[in-house]
């Protein structure tokens, strides 16, 4: 009678997942990795999708192309719907999957904080196909428009509003007004002093992960570009007419991108453990779920509190937690006892504001301008999954960089 | 008072669409390209879209990006339904447009040849719609039958077949061979015995456009890399489980792709005018429709006889009979009288059968094999629109060429 080989199963195909899987692949173990789709989403860049400067398969990379030599991980394309703890099962809409070792690393979603008919009007700004419906509706109204004779109407197809002032809506409203400073060259008859683009924050600053210096140049450097910034603003209602903001004030528009917030998927409600606001499991330092040993919380899914608060669900979290996560495994299989504590060293935080302009913070360095946009060039290069994806982008940044064109303008729905 | 400008509307923008506002775009005219797309769609690669070698920004164009620096062309994206030849309006979705010339060069789109099953439960190979659903069913099919233990359902999964042997079916049959040689590698769970591409023609020979002895070659090589090429063979039924050929013999599978037919889209049946039995019009050797010199009609919505039978629709065809459209245009417009005549002079056809293979006819002139290949990329190459779009593809080609890997291997629906 051969020995079953421990099964570790992974949700999630993010950062955190893909790294955890890598680290464990050469084990005599077998390894599932559970995602809804078929590739790994570089997250970071999905903006530039949104706006036309890269196309689906430059920030999508299929989860099986890592895994060639691994005979021992496969993918179960599926939605992870709960977690039987007690038979060790993870439930999908494909069947059971049993575990021995379950990695929570499904990410997050669009948090509307309640708002239901924000939800439904909105457009959300968190995956391959979100981003792609984005781009597709701003491409369409833009045509539209081109062919509206309302003013009113036309005003409103072109006005073009970002909810949130962290990185996605900084980043989306920058690249929003460069894409429109090419539509001048092409729609002809087109009134720019038409067209808007609306950055609507909560709070009075942006950016909350930078020093104050770097939240006060991004607003100035948005403003400069021609981004309505509107801090201090919070939303009230949304009908897919007009955005309301608390106060009263109306902005008649078709579209607002809510990046407002994130929680963790709703999967992590199935596991009955305790939850911080976002849903994101409260872990040990071990990154364990109290009381279940076997299970693991990583990335977006874990809450994990050092220096008194809890960390950013960035990607460099996720990346690093996954190695203390597969090196706990190891442990564990091994019939460790003594396993290793998470801490998370920062290595900053960067921000593109702009063609050529970004923020960049570590520590108590700072910089933005040119050489910090350069830094960010080559830190989202480095992390691309395959060198072919890597030339690709290359090409791409440079070939917009120097000539302003965006050749991803392809409205691919056909719903006219 | 100002002279109003002459308004020509084309309608379509694939290669005759775009070559005729092209030539006219210089004149002192108004120009209106109305498209239900906001691209021009390289259609002869479009079995490398749903094969995941290219990925939908290579092969779609922005038709605005076609005219920066012409403000009296512009896009009316819109479906056109009608034409009322009396008033000279074009009659589209978004309302009426009205012309002084016609420029009939909207396309072909799928003939099913009335029958009905075959529409609902195929997947056509036309649009840059078509070609992502492809992609997205057969990469599903791959996944499902990964986690399917019933080993005849998973063989009905893994049944891949392509109708019609013109040079859609044979080369989506090749590349979708080479897409699976390409999965061996990635789905080690898949018993690759229960894969199979079929190619099913009605005819007893494969590219009916090419001389006897490359048609020979043609099935041999499918043959060789391991297409099932079923000569002969008729379609009867398809209900998307089994497809159902004349004789009774059922293919148990849910991928059927249909290349086996085209016909000009419906808006040439508003025209009134005489028509072919695949709904092209019947067109003067000026390329005007009878009847009206105001309305040309060229590419696969022209029938145009030449030493005895009516020209293939073909871009070739389509993009010089848009020069000579062009030319007659401006003639008419000055006033002229004497329109030039069209004459096709043959380029030859050709045709990829697989990497590093193709075959090519000139004439008398044959050649198949590397070399034929060699100047299959070079000539498509060459017209694929954008030097940005040429080095992005060729980089592509050389890195499938050199390591058999596809990115484009992205799953895009969540319909899981």
């Amino acid at each position: 009678m051969t020995e079953q080989k421990p099964h570790v199963v992974i949700v999630g195909a993010g950062f955190g997942g893909i790294q955890t899987a890598k680290l464990l692949a050469k084990e005599n173990i077998t390894i599932t990795i559970v995602d809804r789709q078929n590739f790994h989403l570089f997250q970071p860049l999905l903006y530039q999708l949104s706006t036309s400067v890269l196309s689906t398969d430059d920030i999508a990379y299929p989860i099986r192309a890592f895994f060639h030599h691994n005979p021992n991980v496969d993918l179960f394309m599926a939605k992870a719907e709960g977690i039987d703890t007690k038979r060790k099962v993870l439930l999908t809409n494909h069947g059971e999957l049993s575990y021995d070792y379950l990695v929570l690393a499904a990410g997050a979603t669009t948090n509307y904080f309640g708002m239901e008919t924000v939800e439904k009007n909105s457009f959300p700004m968190k995956t391959l196909q979100d981003a792609l419906h984005i781009r597709n509706h701003v491409l369409h109204m833009f045509e539209r428009a081109n062919m509206q004779e309302d003013e009113e109407e036309r005003r409103r197809m072109l006005t073009f509003v970002c909810v949130g002032g962290g990185p996605t809506g900084v980043e989306e409203a920058g690249a929003l007004t460069e894409l429109i400073h090419l539509m001048r060259r092409e729609y002809h008859n087109i009134n720019f002093d038409e067209v808007s683009v609306k950055l609507i924050e909560a709070t009075d600053k942006l950016l909350p992960m930078m020093p104050l210096e770097l939240r006060d140049e991004t607003v100035r450097v948005l403003r400069k570009k021609g981004v309505d910034v509107m801090l201090s603003t919070q939303v009230a209602d949304c009908d897919g007419e007009r955005l309301v903001l608390k106060g009263g004030v109306t902005i008649p528009t078709h579209t607002v991108i809510w990046a407002a917030g994130v929680k963790a998927v709703p999967l992590m409600t199935t596991l009955g453990a305790t939850m911080d606001r976002a849903d994101r499991v409260i872990v040990d330092k071990t990154l364990q779920v109290p009381g279940h040993p076997e299970i693991f919380a990583i990335g977006d899914n874990a809450h994990f509190e050092q220096d008194g608060r809890p960390l950013a669900t960035v990607a460099p979290v996720a990346t690093h937690q996954a190695v203390v996560c597969a090196k706990n495994i190891k442990i564990l299989m091994q019939g460790g006892q003594k396993l290793e504590l998470f801490a998370y060293h920062d290595l900053g935080s960067m921000a593109t504001i702009g063609r050529g302009d970004a923020v960049l913070a570590r520590g108590n360095f700072k910089m933005s301008g040119f050489f910090a946009w350069s830094a960010w060039l080559i830190v989202h290069l480095m992390r691309l999954a395959g060198i072919h994806t890597n030339i690709i982008v290359t090409f791409k940044w440079a070939w917009n960089y120097l000539s302003g064109m965006r050749l991803g303008r392809i409205i691919t729905n056909i719903d006219i």
